[in-house]
């Protein structure tokens, strides 16, 4: 007895399974959230005939990327300020307005970056920010797959107040969406350079208390690395480490400054890696060593980090910065090959985020987000490797369609989930208010 | 008395001229090939009343991007092999299949590189191919800016043969191009390491009698340095001033690896740059010394290399891609700002090809090359800095329109010169014929 499928999505599957199947004329049978089935298409069409069709001629299907690392309502501060050193960008710019932010802006601008996730082919991604409820509220209206926090740090909060309210935010976040089909609420410490040895260790504890991910900016700098050394008297790795933080539940972002037995450690300790090159590039913080991670065992992911280091939230543009950036950084053209970089930005950020099971490739019983390529584009043929074209070449406006969790977000480029011109417009007057915010704060 | 405008390009105007001239809601006004008048669109619009307008709401109006080093035709070999050596990559894949290649194969393969360059704001290129005669009828045929040249070196040739008869089809090249409003021809060694010393001189001196541009690769490589020094016992730079030809007429493709000597020499010798970072990450080069180079007063434009090394001709990420890759590679983030990057990919270029007075800006009495983005997208708002969206968020498929030569040769993201389907399927058909080749000759 067949599963009843609610939707055929039809075209060259790249299922990135482990044994790396393709099928050339395939389709992915869904039924609600889920994935029932994956073949050929003209037995699929013969199968379930009743399920609605969404065919791309020369499209290629493959599972949605995973985004590890962002600051989604970052998205209207893109371009306010760039090419300065990292204090006076934070200091002149950033920390002014963000002090100015209110839930509605939050809500609007990480609308906005939804957006651009979807239109780029991202599915799912992982969220550090202020105004965390509004994030969840944006994540649940774009119909994406989110992990999101509340970033927490030992100062008074431009959303609760007082150090101490933070935690009792970050409970009512967890009861809101306990149970949640799309969103999971992590445990966001800011960095070890904000957060005090005792923060670190009570979210911790909340951390173990849900089950939830530990999300943390670590040894990003080497400004991050010198001050821990010089504050606590070891690097930002072992100060996690001595506190007893560092286990499988950790999701350690940007990890540019290790040492090699740093690598060992993280490796040993199951600690996951959020790699955001183009935002590490930007600010100059240097190259994450990367190749040396994955080869230790350490499950890595890919992120953009925020669109006001990097500035976009586009998935196909950091895979192709990685891959060439590591072969340029070691001389070495084969280190992060195409296969690799795309297992990162897919099956890499899904098992970060202990979702393996859920996404990440195209399986049946795994949820049903996906993605359909347009191929039929100058820049993508003719075409020999199927990597190669995604990392090197793609872009995501080469993104036709998107399915999360069955639901199809994205038809033919139209976001189904939002009225994509009303948030344009919101954004330009937030756009207005901000530069108003810039000159008076530099007066 | 008004010139007759044919055409009223009309939004926000970024003209790139010296004083950075910005008009918010503006309109180029074009007669024939030449820009006219740039100023408000409501004086523009009662001044030229029976001009044909191009319209883009949000729509932000530029000069076309120059691409200062390619190989259109290499199109056909995107993702034929990646993450290889550069020594496998070239006598397994990339010689044994260039070998076969044809003039019909050359035309369509150049047509869709010139596809993917309209596609993604090009106007302008520097080409050095095999089978130039093709590279330009193609060029002519696609509308575009063309500066072009026969690859020249010590071996034969898949197209003329034997090395002496090169020079023959150089200069009926020449001849036949002489005047044309949009192709100039290019004399192209390939580089010291395939050319002669004697060849290298011969060469000079056609590009002399015919005050053509002398392109050529030069110090790509560490190999290409150290092969240099123990034949010649010179790096290439020094080889090539030894020989007497370095000066303003040269065109260096690359220069990764340069000493400060060097870069000191290029400056006095008045020698353009063309760099092409995605190559030389992807190849695991190195990095040239760019912001050396232009803090040494040398001219330098931006290019994609061929696609089998990059794998797109997209200028807006190679843009991207530079000013990232040198703030990291000197850890600090002020180096190659958005402007001086977008300089690099319009001015820049233009001053490369000794077309300062033609292209490169907005400006009366120069050529009408320009495009259009449409700006109403979520990755571009809001805007508070037009070169950082350009540079850092901007992609090719964010160009709607491109106007070269004052003619209209893509609108709303349809080619007008070419019959865009019809050179996907001929270059389906042409991989399918190279994927053969290429088991055939890895039996
Ligand atoms: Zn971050
Ligand atoms: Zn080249």
């Amino acid at each position: 007895m067949n599963t009843k499928a609610t939707l055929l999505v039809c075209g060259q599957i790249l299922t990135l399974d482990q044994s790396n199947t393709v099928i050339e004329d395939g389709a992915v049978a869904i039924a609600g959230d889920t994935i029932v089935e994956v073949g050929e298409r003209a037995a699929m069409l013969g199968k379930y005939p009743g399920a609605e069709q969404l065919v791309q001629p020369h499209g290629l299907v493959m599972p949605g990327l995973v985004n590890s690392h962002t600051h989604a309502a970052m998205a209207c501060f893109r371009g306010l300020a760039d090419d300065l050193p990292l204090m006076t960008w934070l200091t002149e710019y950033i920390f002014p307005v963000e002090g100015n932010l209110d839930a509605e802006m939050v809500y609007h601008s990480s609308l906005l970056s939804m957006a651009e996730m979807i239109k780029s082919g991202t599915t799912s991604f992982c969220d550090m920010y202020l105004f965390a409820k509004e994030v969840a509220r944006a994540t649940a209206d774009s119909g994406m797959r989110g992990w999101l926090g509340e970033v927490l740090y030992d100062f008074p909060s431009p959303n609760y107040g007082a150090p101490e309210n933070g935690i009792v935010y970050l409970e009512e976040l967890m009861a809101q969406y306990r149970n949640h089909p799309l969103i999971s609420i992590t445990v966001d410490p800011h960095a070890v350079y904000t957060c005090s040895p005792d923060l670190l260790k009570r979210l911790k504890t909340v951390a173990e208390k849900h089950g939830a991910a530990y999300v943390i900016h670590l040894s990003e700098t080497r400004d991050e690395v010198e001050g821990c050394r010089a504050k606590y008297g070891h690097t930002p790795v072992m100060h996690l480490d001595a506190l007893g933080i560092l286990d499988s539940q950790v999701v350690a972002d940007h990890c540019v400054v290790l040492t090699e037995p740093e690598i060992d450690l993280l490796a040993q300790r199951g600690v996951k890696v959020a790699h955001c090159p183009e935002s590490n590039m930007k600010l100059a913080s240097g190259v994450a060593p990367i190749p040396e991670l994955l080869a230790a065992g350490v499950t890595v992911g890919l992120g953009t980090d925020g669109a006001a280091s990097n500035n976009d939230v586009d998935m196909f543009g950091e895979m192709d910065t990685a891959a060439k950036l590591h072969k340029v950084h070691r001389l070495d053209p084969t280190v992060m090959s195409a296969e690799t970089t795309l297992r990162m930005a897919t099956l890499g950020g899904a098992k970060l985020l202990g979702a393996e099971s859920l996404i990440g490739s195209l399986e049946v019983g795994k949820k049903a987000d996906l993605i359909v390529l347009d191929m039929n584009k100058p820049h993508l043929t003719p075409m020999y490797n199927i990597p190669s074209h995604l990392v090197y070449a793609a872009t995501g406006a080469d993104v036709a369609h998107s399915v999360i969790n069955g639901r199809v977000v994205m038809r033919d480029r139209k976001l189904l989930t939002m009225d994509e011109d009303a948030v344009l417009a919101r954004l330009r007057e937030i756009g207005a208010h901000i530069s108003g915010l810039v000159r008076l704060g530099r007066r």
